[in-house]
């Protein structure tokens, strides 16, 4: 059982020791919505998300329980992270248990926080089987990622300050994994505003609390793969899904694209950096898979912000490929002096960069006496980008 | 002239319009300072910066000033949103006069407030003349991106705001362009907290305020580029020197390389995309530009996050260069089947992600019975880079 009182206990326990994080207006997604949207930026915390509260409320209200060798949990991601910075802040040992192939970038994010780093198992499942068989080996606490009340109402507290910092919002949208940190703050908000909606979000590739509900207990749901690694969790938990079925009044489903849409989004309108699961709440807002009427508060709880570089980067170039400002343009011409830079010239008149340039003479699809040629064009959207096609057009060629 | 009552003024005028912007602490920055560092996040200001609150001030407290032709700006740059933004909070009409280069994006981006953009210039100096003739003559009213009392009263209110937030700060650096914004600053800090300093950060390629104070007065200085542009101001402002003369401790420059890795490690540690100029004051503080005392509490003022999306892709690819996350290795191997399967076995074998591969035969360099292998490789960082090009030479290759 986790109550109201929990999680006031639980901000006073961890205050000073996490970060406060900021409740942001956007007039940007506002307008696009016809909602008053403001952003909770868990992507801020400690460790760059939420994990850290509930970490840190497990190991401050059990100081007693712990002994020398500490605190042990399983996880390739943010609850990793969340454990070794809280293990750290109570000065007591952690220890990470992590599949065989995690990459070391993950490995050395929770050894730099001081964390001991131990492989084990070819799955999460495995890991956390051999985090619970060292816990009572080497007597160390096993913190759980989502399935336990100290946790639970560490998460809690983002109700808490949500409420504090706009008490009369209508409706909080928020990332659903195993539950924990809609569970806590579900119980937040509704205890203290009952009118107010706590809505969950869950990538439509591993949609496990929707069929929870729809079957009235925690299922196993097959999980995909999905940019919104954070909350791929196949099963809620059995803590968390009774919470999860009486507050929340309703968990929705984002496909990849709205996904990708919205990490782009908050980074180039609001200049915030979230992760895959810490954007699904703009999704379901853009997407329409949330209906909000006019001028309602709503709240999107931006949970984290822990993306490999190399794959932000690979998003951007998604992005800018996706909305038109990178184009692809393949072309026949002739095979002699003057017709790559005659068609360079057309492209280059329009205002395009010209990034790379490729021939191809050997397609057994190309004539005999032409050539291929593939350019990639800076655009400045999808209308330069037509422009630049119909001057094409126009100067003869045909675009393939 | 301007004061501390006036910038008060300006808090009651804009509240509500503009977006109190957070004050975030950084445990990293703190960390790898020393200091006790907070962010005050102008990034997430309405149109991406702090420019929105000058204009907001100028407009507000000269309501009966502005004709049914509304008012006029000259900028290619985050100015150029903030009126245009600010405009229309006001019901106002807009006109942002733009060199004739201006990129599209750019002006979509006013348009996309309400403004009309009008193309003229060569460069921003000739806009501004031509922005001026307008005002003359269309009978708008001129705002001036800083060497304008209610501008710079304005951008103060980030003074008080932090003030609000952290009582006791030690220290503010604020990016350094025309001036405006450290002057506002400057006069709320310390106003309301003579001990505090105000420092400011300039660019290396454009340090018109750190020549000025040597000259003893406003001086125009080259500027070469810089990916800090927002703050690429060749002199600084008249009304602006003074306040920065006499109220500003230091201004220090930072280098190139500096800024590009405060907007990475912004990015990376801390989830906030800051544009260059907005990065300058990280810079300076990791850099070593300025001397802080352990504990000391300091403030970087995150002026702008207005980062063109193809400029952050390279921004990130360049870092996952810098830091060895991406590696190019050139190898020569004999012309023959084996060979090439066999080098890429050796990367794969020590968990390098082959990106791209590239055979070079025709080259002078390259002896007849060999090829070069070019290849790019995706690392966990720069031991892994290591440990690849040292199993590579156990290999018997030579990695050029």
């Amino acid at each position: 059982m986790v109550t109201l009182v929990d999680i006031r206990e639980a901000e006073s326990r961890i205050r000073g020791k996490i970060i406060r994080t900021p409740l942001v207006y956007s007039p940007t997604f506002s307008s696009m919505s016809g909602a008053e949207v403001y952003l909770k930026l868990e992507s801020m915390q400690k460790a760059g998300s939420f994990k850290v509260r509930g970490a840190t409320n497990r190991i401050l209200s059990s100081r007693d329980a712990i002994g020398p060798a500490g605190v042990i949990a399983a996880s390739a991601g943010n609850h990793a992270q969340g454990v070794a910075v809280a293990a750290g802040l109570a000065g007591v040992p952690a220890a990470i248990v992590m599949p065989e192939w995690t990459s070391l970038s993950k490995q050395e994010a929770s050894r730099g926080y001081g964390a001991r780093v131990i492989l084990a198992g070819t799955s999460l499942e495995e890991s956390i089987v051999r985090a619970k068989e060292l816990a009572g080996t080497e007597g160390m606490m096993f913190i759980h990622p989502y399935d336990d009340p100290a946790v639970v109402a560490g998460q809690g507290t983002i109700g808490l300050e949500i409420l504090a910092d706009l008490p009369d919002v209508d409706r909080v949208l928020v990332p659903v994994g195993g539950g924990g940190l809609i569970a806590g703050i579900a119980l937040a908000v509704r205890g203290l505003r009952r009118s107010a909606r706590v809505t969950g979000v869950q990538a439509s590739a591993c949609p496990s609390a929707i069929a929870s509900r729809e079957r009235g207990g925690p299922v196993a749901v097959d999980a995909e793969s999905t940019i919104a690694d954070g909350i791929r969790v196949k099963r809620t938990g059995d803590l968390t899904f009774p919470l999860i079925r009486d507050l929340v009044d309703q968990v929705v489903a984002v496909e990849e694209q709205a996904i990708l849409d919205a990490v782009l989004l908050l980074l180039e309108r609001k200049k915030v950096l979230a992760e895959g699961a810490g954007a699904v709440p703009l999704a379901a807002l853009l997407s329409g898979a949330v209906a909000v009427t006019p001028g309602e508060k709503v709240v999107l709880v931006i949970s984290g912000g822990n993306v490999d570089t190399f794959l932000l980067e690979r998003i951007l170039k998604r992005g800018l490929f996706d909305s038109g400002r990178i184009a692809r343009i393949a072309v026949l011409i002739k095979e002699d002096s003057r017709s790559l830079p005659a068609l360079l010239e057309v492209v280059s008149r329009e205002g395009g960069v010209i990034g790379a340039v490729d021939q191809d003479r050997d397609d057994p699809g190309v004539p005999l006496d032409r050539m291929r040629v593939r350019i990639e064009v800076e655009t400045r959207g999808p209308d330069h980008r037509d422009r630049i096609l119909s001057a094409l057009q126009r100067a003869g060629y045909r675009p393939l």
